[in-house]
């Protein structure tokens, strides 16, 4: 009999904390240069999950943060703020919101061929966005800051027109709605929903305490 | 000549911390449990402005929580997450959300004869709604809470229908519109101004620094 043997090869994995946001978003920008290394201190990985919040606000009603009377005004304040206190090269771009289609759809193209690199391009987009005032809701803009990562130019650009990968955006917007999301950032900790790049001090918490 | 010694009466008086804040807001509660002690860990006061929500909702298109598709869903879960964390007692009332035009205007009369007393029946109003499920909406339970306190109860059920203390909270009500509050809890410290009671910590880090 060796019916318990198996089990020296079955470890028991942490489930990953899914990280959904939109390139447009500079809440979600904050929070992705964070939420690796928080997942990392807990033995953890992270599924990076961009998403059309257009779509999404199709369904809530929600509307980009600029044309929120008020609202839109202490937002720019309050990231520039945030960014400040945390360290981030950050500035408002000048083109401000973008549609993110093809940002998105690099990214799970290259997340297709490679987690960590997928990772890393939507690092390296946001980065561009977000510190660089670079428009990545252009394909030809998004294949640049890819090629700056080794990947194929042409292949980035075939990748972001792909009917394919256009539908896997399409099936992972309609998911994350599925599954309550409507915002970003918007992580999902054993089945624990946290909103915002202010709920990150408690997802640490959530994950060193088991929850509360 | 004795220039200088006036200036041994002149104290350096540091201005108060404007907590803005709805009755009917749960962030704006778990807010309240906190803001007078992070305040006076710095030497500084608070002036408590409850507003109607309502009325600044019409100027920015807001809607209140529980009509928010999916977000609504959420802050009912984050709420009574934060509020385990802060070890603050909370529920959901069964009525909600309410009208506050009776807690906010028997706190103004309240605060118009001892800012102290006010603050303590703002909060007492606060638990009284969101710890035991009293509907403060109701000029007779406000009244009621009022009593707890040793107040009149037929003072604060007259000053809740006063033509003046009506216009007193219209005009902070407006005020608070003209200074960029468009949410619950909104702090405004020096000018610099933190919404929700997620910024609780930003605002203490800007007491200690000075700002950043």
């Amino acid at each position: 009999m060796d019916v318990g043997a198996g089990r020296v090869y079955r470890r028991t994995m942490q489930a990953p904390i899914e990280f959904y946001f939109d390139f447009s978003s500079p809440y979600g920008y904050l929070a992705s240069t964070r939420i690796d290394a928080i997942a990392a201190r807990f033995g953890r990985e992270t599924v990076w999950r961009p998403i059309l919040l257009g779509a999404v606000f199709k369904v809530t009603g929600g509307r980009p943060l600029p044309t929120l009377p008020l609202k839109g005004d202490y937002a720019t304040r309050d990231t520039a703020r945030f960014a400040r206190l945390w360290g981030v090269p950050f500035r408002l771009p000048s083109k401000f919101p973008i549609a993110t289609q093809a940002p998105a759809r690099a990214s799970y193209w290259a997340t297709d061929r490679d987690a960590t690199l997928g990772r890393r391009l939507a690092g390296a987009l946001y980065h561009a966005y977000f510190a660089e005032d670079l428009d990545i809701g252009s394909p030809e803009e998004t294949a640049a800051v890819a090629a700056s990562l080794g990947l194929d130019r042409a292949e980035t650009l075939a990748a972001v027109h792909d009917p394919g990968i256009k539908e896997r955006l399409r099936h992972e917007t309609d998911s994350a709605l599925a599954r309550g999301v409507f915002g970003s950032p918007f992580m999902i900790v054993d089945g624990e929903p946290f909103w915002g790049a202010d709920r990150l001090d408690q997802l640490e918490r959530w994950l060193s305490t088991g929850g509360w």
